[in-house]
């Protein structure tokens, strides 16, 4: 792959492009039969430790839609799975955590990985793909407050009752905590770029649940850490979380190339609050693809006006692609948007 | 009650108060013993019908906190489940619809509410708590939209396809059932403020599921015949939805006296999004309150300040009271926030 034309990385780093580049969250799982068909059988987190299957799932979603980026076969649990936190992903529910933390006394369980010991699938799954793939791959890893909020809630949440109790009521082991999982994010990106990825995206999703306050003093320290770590190398960086639109200025400052937005807020107004200095990423309502095809299309135009005023664009849809979404809808937005002429724009 | 000295009533209207007014959403339920107490029994919808049951619950937070405002025992759907909607509250998740909406046939469902005739309970709970309240009552209903979305996705959702689906594909039947919907809510408001409601909540919960734009199309219209309804009535008009930061300014200009704003939003992003004319209610973290006093009462001091610098707030939490919540922090907090000095903030 030729990196000086990839318009994924061009585009991260608002330089021109030929066309808009679009990848999707999620573009790699349920909603495709064919990965249907192959992870019949393996749980999530064994494919994942299947070079062969979790490199043949990452492809399948760039032969069928031509999408611009390639993203990991992945989750963002594995790394401390791969560190002994008993942890199970619940298919329509997501990471349950076998034992959750809730005390000081749990953070030692976090030991400091060693990815070439612990995570070999991962450094061999992407070292195949890059044989194997023409578009950028991304690598990625979950944001220390997200992975947190898994350990201490135990599983998928909807109020984070206790992982705002803990860093509400004791401090030091709360940035004990997210220290631990800066150093697990950190060492995993790297040793996933150093096996060849082009750029990552740090998944903060359930950093929307947050107040700006909390935010900024809780949370946002331990992501710059793990951001300035991957600046360090050079690659690219993407920051991602769901309903974060009041948030975007503190994630683009915590060190990110690439903001990804949801559609709750549009581009206009997350170009407004992060700045010409930070690429876009986003946001078709997920749900506007189940409803069809000409509905997506509708506000994929809409959107991919907005996005080139702000200039670095990179299309997705505002959270990862449903279930239950005809892959023929994202094909037809995928040569939508590669023919879609930005000179036409209003 | 004397509305003239109502530091409630004179809040909604951005007139001067002696103290802040507080109230909270969902302060009457799971978070008192004294309501599991006299619950355990009836069903939420049962209880609803029941006067005497409604009024004691309704009046229950209001002794134990001394909030400057009650709010009636109900629940959005109580009007559609009087019209014959099939409707059953399923305690830990929500209203669940036995036959969900999913064509243009389903509209006729809908017929017109007869108030008096078909929740004359509400209007009997509501004669019976003016003659025992000194603070003012606050009546509500669901707006079309989240209304809709129970009726469509038959219970609490979370990507809402089956809703926008709808609208994005079958735009009279969209219209036509928001109509309805619209029609439904306000002769609910009407006949509760006839009966002695002081103020409205009108709660689109979900309504920040939604982009800008299909807010703006889809939705807007609807909630502002019931907001412009209410109006003409006189009584103040509240408007609330969670994670409705990116609307707020939408949610305003559709008719609300009072913009209720989650923890998301600083009161200070939604003071620059609304404007002066307008008053705020909110929006403290209900996640907080469940960590404990000091830290509720930390965010409190924060956002009295914020409050205080737009002029015309409601101090609220930015969601409803969490089952778990301890009451004992509730009541210290009302009496924190009656305390609250303006003149010494920043």
């Amino acid at each position: 792959m030729e990196k000086s034309v990839s318009p994924f990385l061009n585009a991260c780093r608002c330089e021109p492009v030929d066309h808009v580049p679009v990848w999707f969250m999620r573009q790699a799982g349920r909603s495709l039969p064919e990965y249907r068909a192959i992870r019949a059988s393996a749980s999530i987190l064994d494919a994942i430790k299947n070079p062969e299957l979790a490199c043949e799932i990452t492809l399948q979603p760039v032969r069928r839609y031509g999408v611009d980026a390639a993203i990991l076969f992945s989750d963002i649990v594995t790394p401390a799975a791969a560190i002994g936190i008993g942890v199970e992903i619940v298919p329509g529910r997501g990471p349950v955590i076998a034992e959750p933390f809730r005390s000081a006394s749990d953070i030692a369980r976090l030991r400091p990985i060693e990815p070439e010991i612990d995570t070999p699938y991962v450094i061999e799954t992407i070292r195949t793909l890059k044989r194997a793939l023409d578009v950028p791959l991304i690598g990625f890893a979950g944001a220390p407050f997200t992975v947190a909020s898994y350990l201490i809630e135990g599983g998928p949440s909807r109020n984070f009752t206790h992982t705002k109790a803990l860093m509400h009521t004791d401090e030091p082991t709360w940035f004990a905590l997210m220290d631990r999982l800066a150093d697990l994010a950190i060492a995993s990106l790297v040793s996933q770029i150093e096996a060849g990825a082009d750029a990552i995206q740090l998944f903060d999703s359930w950093a929307g649940s947050l107040s700006r306050r909390d935010y900024s003093y809780f949370v946002k320290p331990a992501t710059a850490r793990v951001l300035a770590a991957v600046g360090a190398t050079g690659c690219a960086r993407i920051h991602f979380g769901v309903g974060t639109g009041e948030l975007l200025d503190l994630m683009a400052d915590a060190g990110a190339d690439v903001v990804g937005v949801d559609w709750r807020t549009s581009l206009t107004d997350a170009s407004a609050r992060i700045g010409r200095h930070h690429a876009l990423q986003g946001n078709l309502d997920p749900a506007l693809v189940v409803a069809g095809y000409e509905p997506a299309r509708r506000e994929t135009e809409h959107i991919l006006r907005e996005g080139a005023r702000h200039g670095g664009h990179i299309f997705n849809l505002g959270h990862g692609v449903l279930p239950e979404t005809d892959p023929d809808v994202l094909a037809r937005l995928v040569e939508y948007i590669h023919s879609w002429d930005p000179d036409g724009r209003q």
